[in-house]
């Protein structure tokens, strides 16, 4: 009964504990003109940008939502005929937010206090540990301390190499909880807690929102009238009218996250590539924006926190690694041109739909959806 | 080069244009004891409940997290040693947020309540319209307007039957938009734009997080002080403190959803069973709380807005078809059942994740990541 | 040493408890030209216009602040040689936010389910009592409820006549909860909180900013270019400009009232008429709109809560009346006119305050700030 | 017809531009027993504890609330009974919030790196200036960007000694944006925006309750279960259960700031004591916490913003600097001590509010309402 089959090899049927069948999901692709940027960590933690390229990239969207890809493909197109998405990663943080609980916010302050004195020999015995629990890749950058009431929340900030890593920096954590802060605390603490829910690890939060978690990524785009017009079939002061009733409609709403439909795209190649789908709500938190300028319209859009890796996590299984290889982003030495390439999709997608809504009546948007409806009832 | 084949039936290759290739993704399994309720909608739109039974329930979750499958069962095994989990249908809408742009806040409060005043006609309109593109399974049940500027803001709030809906509500809001409101409204109208970022369509949002957008449910256990001690090896005054912690670091960082980690769940479920993942964010929107009773613990979860289907979009798809007929929950009207199954899932894991933080340092969570870390890095 | 004086009257002196001195503001005028409306409620407590007129109104403002008076004149001006503002009272609802600890959330369903169908004969029960506690001025209007784990919160929804009505409410809703639904609950209730957040009582939040507390009013203008270039020394466009770089400004801080400087304006119109002070913060959530027309600019400002009173609390003060009877708002029927006139008085100081940020580098802000620093450092 | 009398100072009558009267607010006074810290800033900008000594303090309160000062009290005693409040200044920054159009994200972010670059330059920029627009009490700390779309926004944060401060950091502010930043910037920029949202003036925001804008205070009380009963008539676990619910309607409804009412005493103290009540809204923005302790109640409440100064605005104002100097709180040196004063005061407030609503039905809330409803209808 079951949809299991000794097909598969053996990098899926391990990938978790009793694993009993598999659930196959179509890719289909689009193809994305982008000036890339390569970057390196400096030793201070910083996104050093030292070149770019422009390229054109294709790039795999698993999802069964009639339309998407063709609209990604529209929106990669307008922006091809006016040059190119840019990208642009900004900074690299992930965060495991500890909390220890003290008798009293004196002694949290206390502890705070001491723990941001802490940071460059926790650094070091990290480094120094010789214990195979640890991760090497896990490195710590910052401890932001936050006291409210008795408990002083720790976000303890990591960079993780080409993994997403939240395994490793649990691990580091958890370390620098029990064998680091517990036996040389200033003061009594009640309780350690690996996670008290600051830092944003498949949570939204206005935190995650403004401080980040994963890559950091700008895409953007200064689509021309022409191609607005020849292949979004509408114009620059339809898209920014349509811009402007919906960013009042976010804010009306309480949106933390003001962009048009960046989770459809983001969903998307996450499902393609083994990233973990998990991380689909905080990683499509985005901050778009739209503005005339002379001759078309700017358009961008911000993610805080793409939680994206080229390796480790199902990055591994072999359908995703196949994808992976086809956007030249499997492995090491990959995860923030892979992290460009996820920003430069969403934006297709947000200017494609954005077009679609901006027309009198959004018709096309209307009969993108009833041609092409696909599997939806 | 491609990982292509031939194999794959015309329902996944014809689910999106241009498809060529596939995701695949393991999936692994949990057992439930679940007092399920029996749900139908009423003529006015409620749900109301006429039955509710005991069931053991398999769970499909296709994820490659080391360890998250067995947590759930665990979760789920404290929670049957307790007595079982028991699960609410609340609500069913979901929302296309419309906006018309008018000439000044005066006209735009003028249409805004004559809207208020057409709800039944449009409802009778949409009935008695012969056109093939509306769907009669998107019943039109209120419309809420929000007045600010020049815009009129119109959330359309519909039942979809067994499918999430959005195609059918964006044809029925468009007809509605383009046919009724534009002909008939009692100002002129400046432009009428179908979707302005109020309703939460892959958007979270306060309003999604209060008002929903899917199916509201709520599903709640009363843990045992044994089973605590027994199967999660911690107590209640542990996972009281966690939750205390807990929910004040998400306050502290501005989370809207309040929960532990419900998302890992959802997406698991969600991709085994082809809804769309792209609504993996919103649909993980949630409050959780804990409390400590007599004897032991109650725990609940509270999703505003599930938005899942038993028809319709993925759910054909040959894997998602035989996971949903695993879980009794395939074809029409299965919705509240399996709506019901996800959220007790969640709770499932938010109980076992909770424990694994509870205990001091959180030992256990960090040996289960650990020892199970699977392809993690 | 107190600056206690024998010279107040027994309206100052018996305010409070132990009143032992004094604090004085100074006050000083700006005249506006408005179109206000005229309101009643309706009997199912719907705010209903019945007429317009366009009056100059002269509005007090106590503060210390150089330069703000100025300012909302020099906004004022703007309005006036444009036609004036437009304001218009949306609705009137005052909230308590009581909460009701059940068992479980199974039984708090049920008690949600059950006040639901019990709001007529709630309302009917206020009006038969004889107790000299309840108020009449205070209806009930709605309930609504919002189940979280065991908790069933329920919003009891108020009109409160020409008064803010926070004790009359407090009154009629400890009467509901203890002799009411306590007796009469189809399940156990564990414990009844008077007041448990939800309801926005001097407590800002996305369910206060979206569905109000007090009335809800929008003022509007639409300024011609003349007016923006000769009275503001700028242009509709640059106004546009700094509108869009504000919004996206907002939501990149998380700020849930999108708004320039309402607090301003509200503070000092509070601070003169006796106004309660501790609600000028959520008095001040605003929700602020810009946008180009032919001719001009469009400026609106709606505030979905403005807890005003022209009877009851400090609006009997000595000064208060006499700076109420100024506007013609002392005393009972006066409450919908004077909520319009807090709101115009808002906008101009938007506008001013607009005008000084919008033009290159903000010059005449600047000069504004630093001519008329008044009594600041 | 004006209640303008020639008998008010000239502080009073030109502290704004044509005074044409005044409003005053009757006073009265509580005493509260804190252990006060001495704090002076470093010259790296942090605020560093050097003494603690327990006083006696009277806290002045303007308000026409009946029970609001009888509340303070009875809050303020039960603490005195268990000790006293001990209170913390944790930081101190404000912050204006300029913001730099460039062309694209691209200009925009060399932009951010560069000015990140320049923080040092800048501060030796002011500090060596002539201008007498520029105030020397106005201390660049740091200067943060945010990149979204074209735009670069900047956190100005200072520190400005006594006063608040608006005025004199906007003039050093927009000496920076003006003579700095225009001139030497690497990258085009077209529009310099002084003030664009994102830095809290006047407006709640999450950046706000987070990073904070004023002083950064913290007051806490481990009251007696003793204390608990006689003075405030409930119990330790009446008081846990209110703090329970509470929380949790605060999440439901989308509360940033959350805590009971600490917009009474902020408001009352404020309006006393010369402080601008356009700032009520965001000093207010606080985060409360309640935990069970042997024999008692751990209670805390966190104020990232107090927006306080014991110099400038309303605080020369003759009633303001005698309260402030029954506080020993005129003039120089006292804003720590003043900053802790205020917070001690919102948490009695905090603590008898919550007592009144924690006993079963919250009868003895009812009956201060009741009984002492004072000048409310």
């Amino acid at each position: 009964m079951l949809p299991w089959r000794n097909a598969y090899p053996a990098r899926t049927t391990k990938a978790a504990e009793s694993v009993t069948g598999v659930a196959t999901i179509p890719v289909s692709v689009a193809q994305l003109r982008v000036s890339l940027g390569a970057y390196a960590l400096s030793d201070d933690g910083d996104v050093v940008e030292s070149a770019r390229e422009v390229e054109d990239v294709v790039v795999p969207l698993a999802h069964t939502e009639g339309g998407l890809t063709a609209s990604v493909q529209r929106g990669a197109k307008a922006v091809e005929l006016s040059g190119g998405f840019v990208t642009h990663v900004v900074a690299d943080r992930i965060t495991r937010a500890s909390c220890f609980v003290c008798r009293d916010a004196s002694d949290a302050l206390t502890l705070a206090r001491w723990i941001g004195s802490q940071v460059d020999d926790m650094r070091s015995f990290l480094r120094a540990s010789e214990s195979s629990e640890l991760s090497r890749y896990a490195v710590l950058r910052e401890a932001k301390t936050h006291v409210v009431g008795p408990m002083c929340h720790v976000l303890w900030r990591w960079t993780t190499g080409d993994a997403v890593g939240p395994n490793m920096m649990t691990r580091n954590s958890y370390a620098l909880n029990m064998a680091y802060v517990l036996p040389n605390a200033p003061v009594p603490i009640e309780r350690a807690l690996l996670e008290a829910n600051m830092g944003g690890d498949k949570k939204p939060s206005f935190e995650f929102f403004q401080s980040g978690h994963g890559k950091t990524v700008i895409a953007e785009a200064t689509l021309t009238d022409e191609a607005i017009e020849r292949v979004l079939r509408t114009t620059a002061a339809d898209l920014d009218a349509l811009s402007w009733a919906g960013t009042h409609g976010a804010v009306a709403s309480g949106m933390q996250s003001v962009a048009f439909t960046p989770a459809s795209a983001i969903a998307a190649v996450f499902a393609a590539t083994g990233q973990d789908l998990g991380m689909v709500g905080t990683s499509s938190m985005a901050h778009g924006t739209g503005r005339r300028v002379d001759g078309g319209l700017h358009a961008s859009i911000r993610f805080p926190g793409l939680e994206v890796g080229t390796v480790g996590g199902g990055t591994g299984l072999p359908t995703a690694h196949e994808w992976l290889t086809l956007m030249d982003c499997a492995g090491p030495g990959k995860v923030y041109r892979f992290a460009q390439l996820v920003a430069a999709t969403a934006l297709a997608l947000e200017i494609s739909a954005s077009a679609a809504m901006a027309t009198a009546g959004s018709e096309n948007f209307f009969r993108a959806h009833f041609e092409r409806g696909g599997l939806r009832h």
